[in-house]
């Protein structure tokens, strides 16, 4: 297969004009940034909305702030995150806290109206703080965990959930795109087999967020939860998201009482009377400074459609295919990412024996992928502010270092 | 008594040097900001600390700014918090999560080394949040909560809760100053008592951090935590910290396992394995961004001594009563702070049925206290930003408010 010159692609990427909003995009010290699947890059904007926010709502407004603005933001934000990027109508979504912590309500919470039953199914694939968080619970309260066995080496499948589905799953954890391999599971049809079988699905969305269009509405989800920080661009440690189906939201509480989940935070009552809908699962005061960036990004990823970034996410992954199977699997490498699209999201893994060594080197010549045991390098592509030309150099400089490690 | 004025206390204090490192110290709009106790005034280089963090360390240095910095700030900020605020040694305090997500996370690992006992003592006065994550947790696995009868208005003196404690004392909850009246409890005796019951004791530290010398260590306290938008300047919602006693870390459980608090985040492994020493009290990504301006405080704090801090404050506090005495206690308001200022911490607290209107009129004109139900004013008091001309203006205003009110 020929590889299409990464010039002609940029040249007719209609999302292209997108990467100048980034900061650094044009820095030469970082010659190719493949990590947007950990860190997203900032927005060239996002200095100057910090900035600005420290000196007129925090420097000026000062507490006022909280009564004009910020009290409402964890569901603000969440309300229009829900509606760019998670298929989600209105009052089921907040930001808030960390990944792990949502995580741990939600999953607190899914348990709590499943009382009579004492198994989670998780994948052992699953990011491990998804796996741990569930070991804790499970340790904690006497639940049997139920690993998928996993058959397919790149992810699960609808048929592997159903086949250790039974009358005691309480709940089902999985990944919606699996952090290593990138194979996007079917969230529709696995969350109709948790169901079919009494059980609640929880997804992590940590790797699909902002990369693809997610239906959770659609697909009848019940919980959900996700980091910020990744395609949403927010910044190290950004505040975390967490969906409840507006259906379960009554019934389902969450273990983490506190002053910003009650009905009237300001009354100061004498006993926690949980907030109506969505709310109810905040716990403490809502990290407002740190939700500022990822506001700009929604703003960016309505502008440029979620149809377009995926469309664009897909031509990227298909380059990195290529270019793999022309230059890294030649010496060795092999692609642990599913070669059909429609099964992969946005990141490309491959694997090499010697990975470890050429990512430190890559580190230093400003050629950014990442490393995950025990041998893959993963390519993360973030459709708005990744380069076909960006992903040429990195491709290359993989292949470079690689080489020199195996020539004999 | 006579009032002396407040252009002689600030002409001889010497920290009103610092008040101009602030943003908006000057700004004629900010007529008087007295809740600092709520939400403290950010440093004028926060702005660009956080603007040059989004230029460097996040948009250039990008996922390798993990290994070089990030990935060890939450134990190197709280060793440095530890130092500077708390009495602490390192490796005892990390900065995290909220204060409500880490009261959960600590509170439940004090409880998991007292299983033989199933009470938690806690004040009635103690904040929503304390009192309802205690509530919380005591629903979910059937513990008693003994709630202090409090027969000072003010706050908990140690006798009061040795008049609870018994063998079925696992946990002793309270605030080392109290929300409302700003009553400093002695910690080192009512630690001691609990001690001595064979309880661990945890405190909460939201209103003292950064406001008055805390010897955590010295009083032998097992566990702590606050939050570090008030007195220590950190931004609306930034993380908070906690402290485990380096006694007590081998033998705690806390509940919520993530990947940031195994002993190697990235082995992946199959199993949680938790840190050693404090590290394992942290569970999701830690909120790197928004710990940023907190450190900028860490250093103003430490430069201008945290002993004169505490002067400085005495002085305010003192003045506050002066002055309500003069101007508002004639109109029908009572001072609900103690007036012995070695009980007293950084704010003082005046009730009037009338405040709630007042203060609402107060914040329209940039005159801004906080309200408390029923009817108290906190006048909270920053001592490295609040001037005493800027405490008089703001005691005038509130008098000027409740005489148009009160006068028939």
């Amino acid at each position: 297969m020929t590889i299409v010159p990464a010039s002609k692609l940029d040249a007719a990427d209609p999302l292209a004009r997108f990467r100048s909003r980034f900061v650094a995009a044009d820095d030469p010290a970082v010659v190719a940034y493949l990590d947007g699947n950990s860190l997203g890059r900032p927005l060239a904007v996002t200095g100057e909305r910090l900035a600005s926010f420290v000196d007129g709502a925090w420097g000026r407004g000062l507490i006022r702030s909280w009564d004009a603005a910020w009290m409402a933001e964890p569901v603000t934000v969440g309300d229009r995150l829900a509606e760019v990027a998670l298929g989600a109508a209105p009052g089921q979504v907040i930001v808030a806290d960390s990944t792990t912590v949502l995580l741990y309500k939600l999953i607190r919470a899914g348990l709590s109206v499943r009382g009579d039953r004492d198994e989670v199914i998780i994948d052992r694939g699953n990011f491990p703080t998804d796996r741990f968080v569930v070991d804790g619970i499970a340790a904690e309260f006497g639940l049997t965990v139920r690993y998928l066995s996993a058959p397919h080496a790149s992810g699960v499948r609808p048929e592997d959930v159903t086949a250790v589905l039974s009358e005691r799953t309480a709940l089902v954890v999985l990944s919606h795109i699996a952090y290593r391999s990138g194979f996007i599971a079917d969230m529709a049809a696995t969350t109709r087999a948790a169901h079919d079988a009494g059980a609640l699905m929880l997804w992590d969305l940590c790797h699909s967020v902002g990369a693809l269009p997610v239906e959770l509405d659609a697909c009848d989800v019940d919980l959900a939860a996700g980091c910020t920080y990744k395609y949403l661009n927010g910044g190290p440690g950004s505040p975390a998201f967490g969906y409840v189906s507006a259906r379960l939201q009554e019934q389902l509480r969450q273990p983490i009482w506190g002053w910003m989940g009650a009905s009237d935070p300001f009354a100061m009552g004498p006993q926690y009377e949980p907030a109506a809908g969505i709310r109810k699962f905040i716990s403490g005061t809502p990290p407002v400074l740190a939700m500022q960036p990822l506001k700009d990004m929604l703003e960016l990823i309505a502008e440029a459609g979620l149809d377009e970034v995926r469309r664009k996410s897909v031509a990227l992954t298909e380059q990195a295919i290529a270019l793999a199977d022309e230059l890294l699997v030649p010496l060795g490498a092999t692609v642990a990412s599913p070669r059909d699209p429609a099964e992969r999201g946005s990141h490309v893994t491959v694997d090499h024996p010697l990975f470890a060594e050429v990512t430190a080197a890559l580190w230093e010549q400003g050629v950014i992928p990442d490393f995950r045991p025990p041998d893959g390098i993963r390519i993360g592509l973030s459709p708005l502010s990744t380069s076909f030309a960006e992903l040429e150099r990195g491709v290359e400089a993989i292949a470079r270092e690689l080489r020199a490690r195996t020539a004999a």
